[in-house]
């Protein structure tokens, strides 16, 4: 089989440079169109890290050209950029891995927590790419919008549990994320100073995470109970979930038969970390049970899992490709 | 009035550190004996960045050497030493803050969780260190049990909502906590390498502060669901804590009440972080509601107010000086 | 003796803060005013940490009102910004401790590394501000030209070995410095991302303190090679020296009899970290030899022995009050 | 050509971690043979992140067992062990990449170092794992001595220079190390307290590294200045490193092409920082003049190209491999 060609708009950010580094490597897809807002400029000047590695020309981004040389788009740009890049890539036949928020919801959630949706006739084509739980979707789909890095890590831990839930309980996802994932842009919140030797929530019971949770999980958004917290640290996030199950079910025996054969899932028997998946596209879980209270501690890299990684696991499933084909598993340990 | 002479047993360790810099500083206590288990050395061969500002011998641990030189004792020794301790320095006529958790519980409970307890003639009598709850037990007990780090930013947040929580509704306590707390011991989990860039949960679900928070706020074991996670932070401790309550309540407008006159709780109207109570006896606390669910968020010092400062203010209580008397308000930002 | 009034301009950074936490608790300073560029807010606004600890009003910066109010202002401003405030001030007989760059080098040497000079009249009269050198002329300074930060380690290191040096030898100052001496200007190269897990020289062999330095050793500035790097830390600096000394100079025993009386200066035994100084005045100092090559590790906060309690220690001898008085001694170890 | 069988001795540390991650994933080599001095346990037990990844079982070493299954043997082990198992598994035909010091020097240099040795007869057959300076010995060697961290980034950063040195200066490396490059032993220095937020130099003038760096770059031990410093950072080093050059050379024109055939050595404009090279083979190097003072800033991942992907190299090297065979070129960042 010939090489695929794929393509990124969006260089720029961390998201950006995790998909050209895997994309880079990539046995089946062939990198063949790199581009930001700006153009003129390339790989290594943005992502110096690359400097004789990987050194692209960086253009100016263009959908025409885009689907002209790809037959697959990743997007790695800003919420509401995103669908204004969707539609005329659809149009010209391209297929699409869009990393932004704009297609994982439904038009009345996205644009109660969001903004206007300009692009409301592909919106119900998108399938929500999380591998586990719309595979099959996935391999057929056009759009496939990548899940959020909060949602991915809290979806995979809470979802075996939920059909085991007491009735009207509240899912309660306390979440620890590095520093990442606010991306590359300077704010107060990722001054060094402020964050290093510090740790605060932000935004808790007010994320626009928590309905996109609550969503794929078939749960009304009041049902979950969203705090994130922000860590000192630059990549990894871990989600400690806190549900009320049934007291019969053996949780730990339940979620490993639950996802045994999946090959991005590993239960763990002692509590998960985040360096254990840092660099990978793992999602490490642990549970443990208190009476009808259940602990679920469930770890990903915000960059890959959260984004980058799984992106090119959605587009390996689209292209009918083997879904490890590429995929990193060997942790940044130690 | 004169200086009154207090010493310090178990003076090695971060938490004994802390009550030097305080005790050194304080205008009424005369740092008057300071000894650890060897002896036969000096506070700067032990701390060196006491050099040149305060460098006491530091004596072989005797008890009736200290009773004899001190008022007050500061114990900073690991459970079960620590009583071994107290006995005879309550027999000698010494009054006692216990910074080891062998006089915070009851019999039971503490045989339970921790060993055998070998002085049961004095532990009805201790006051659990809590200025917030048992300010006036405290200005007359002999022994007072300081609380622990988890205990004291959980139960000072929990505290005001306990009458409000929803019956049969479990306290879920998400902390978050820097390395000191694991003081000076070498252990894989304090190992830089092990620590930094990572987090994780440790002891979830079976953790000995869950039974102090429980008793403390008068609840059952099984009704509190307490999980630590160790931060890649020196000092610094955060309890995320989640509850059913009456949704009628208006949790902030209540809390700012309750804790109106306590001169070392702060409510604040925007999330807490670690760093502005790093080095300091501050409680800061933010709440919020969604439905029924009242998340709050409280931090401290960890070897501060939750060791070594509330030390001091139960000693100032004790001895009836001004509560706030040499303790640290500054924090150590940025 | 009655309070002195003294006042701070440019509050609103870490300088001005670390200035607001030994002021507010100085026992013959009383903080008269604080001023900003901006105005109309409070010092717990812009420090959050200082809220129920020391909440003046922060006013618009006004040289009248500050001369009317303070016999001393420190001046926590940029380049520039300084010497426009220390001009009126010194007219209205204030006297002034200026943190800035402003009056720490001679006409051409200031010209020739940041820009035309507005206050020639008084630059000659500033004295420069580090007591262990030009303490008595300190004492009677209308204008004290602050160090900065790299200077003062630097100065302090290399000074005692100036006049044993072999002649036309370089000194070699590598420099490892924390984050928070870049101020709270959000950058790049102060983006918790780019920081943390990562070292790099800035500047190297161009830093504007290079001219500093030599100006002071009474150097060539061609003779001083200095390299600063930014570390992952939020405080603390450490310049290593490498100076060619007199093989035959016992280094160890003449530098500690050369600072033997300093109170703020403590040579050690073994290598100083950074930790050990953070949060004091100290400047801690280790050399040893190799042949002719004599090493020099100098550390101190650059904060404080870097800016703020160093100005402070600098007020003290301007007032004719012990140099000691309210300035920090002890770290913020652990 | 078919698959080469290699082993790894002492796989429980870091650098046989990365050796694993390597080999597990490189095309040629076929990890045959793992071991501990236990036995007895499996590669996910030992590096928990290596879980449905590689999880080879471990044995305890014998060298029969690893010269019958291997061609090749990396040895990560302490000095004084590892040249108790070279000269067996010469004995037995296997040819052996020892990453310990025990071949990096002529037995005077070493004795004097380090221990008595106990394979002398070996001793000078082994060459410098260097493969900028050893390329072709490297090829035909039976031991190659792979060399320490720091060695790698100094000699690297210095060699170019060594003609064009001024007679009898000395050359001054001032390195700053991550705490992996002390392994998983726990000590005072790698507890997380005692490195988090600070920075010191540690055997200054004394470390073994420095006779490494002379007798590579042909320089008296005394010509040599060599102070490591510790830093907060998990992977990572970089040497500073200042020389007195004829001033008529420009050194970058000069570097750049001398090691412009070089795959894995970048000259670049800006300085280097640690974590554009953290997780790659690269050797990163930025050069700048200020008079006849040469500034070398040179980095490197001290697990890597400080040991173990440099090691993987060199066994590329004797198998007549390509030399980037398997080598990781793509960084951590961010």
């Amino acid at each position: 089989m010939s090489a695929i060609n794929v393509g990124i708009v969006g260089v720029s950010g961390y998201t950006g440079l995790e998909l050209v580094k895997m994309l880079h490597a990539h046995p089946k897809f062939e990198l063949a169109y790199v581009a930001n807002s700006e153009g003129d400029t390339s790989l290594a000047a943005l992502h110096p890290a690359l400097k004789s590695v990987c050194d692209l020309p960086v253009e100016k981004a263009d959908v025409k050209e885009a689907s002209r040389r790809c037959e697959l788009v990743f997007l790695a740009l800003p919420h509401k950029t995103a669908m204004a890049f969707v539609k005329p890539l659809v149009e010209y036949g391209c297929r699409v891995v869009d990393l932004s928020a704009d297609y994982r919801l439904p038009l009345e959630i996205y644009e109660k927590h969001y903004t206007e949706h300009t692009d409301r006739h592909n919106l119900p084509k998108a399938v929500y790419g999380l591998p586990e739980l719309y595979r099959n979707a996935i391999a057929s789909a056009q759009i496939v919008a990548n899940p959020g890095c909060f949602p991915t890590s809290a979806i995979l831990g809470a979802w075996p549990f939920v059909s085991k839930r007491v009735e009207n309980s509240p899912v309660i996802v306390d979440a620890k994320t590095g520093v990442s994932g606010a991306g590359k842009k300077l704010s107060e919140t990722t001054h060094f100073v402020n964050v290093n030797e510090n740790l605060f929530a932000y935004n808790p019971l007010g994320h626009r995470h928590a309905p996109e949770i609550a969503h794929k999980l078939g749960l009304e958004e009041s049902e979950v109970v969203f705090v994130p917290h922000l860590c000192p640290i630059t990549r990894g996030m871990i989600s400690s979930i806190y549900m009320q199950i049934d007291e019969a079910l053996d949780a730990k025996s339940f979620i490993k038969k639950f996802y045994e054969h999946e090959p991005f899932i590993r239960i763990l028997d002692k509590p998960v970390d985040m360096k254990s998946v840092a660099g990978t596209n793992f999602c490490d879980i642990f549970v443990k049970q208190q009476g009808s209270t259940l602990f679920i501690s469930s770890a990903i890299d915000n960059l890959q899992r959260g984004a980058s990684s799984q992106a090119v696991v959605n587009a390996n499933i689209m292209m009918h490709l083997p879904e490890e084909l590429g995929i990193p598993k060997i942790a940044y340990v130690p």
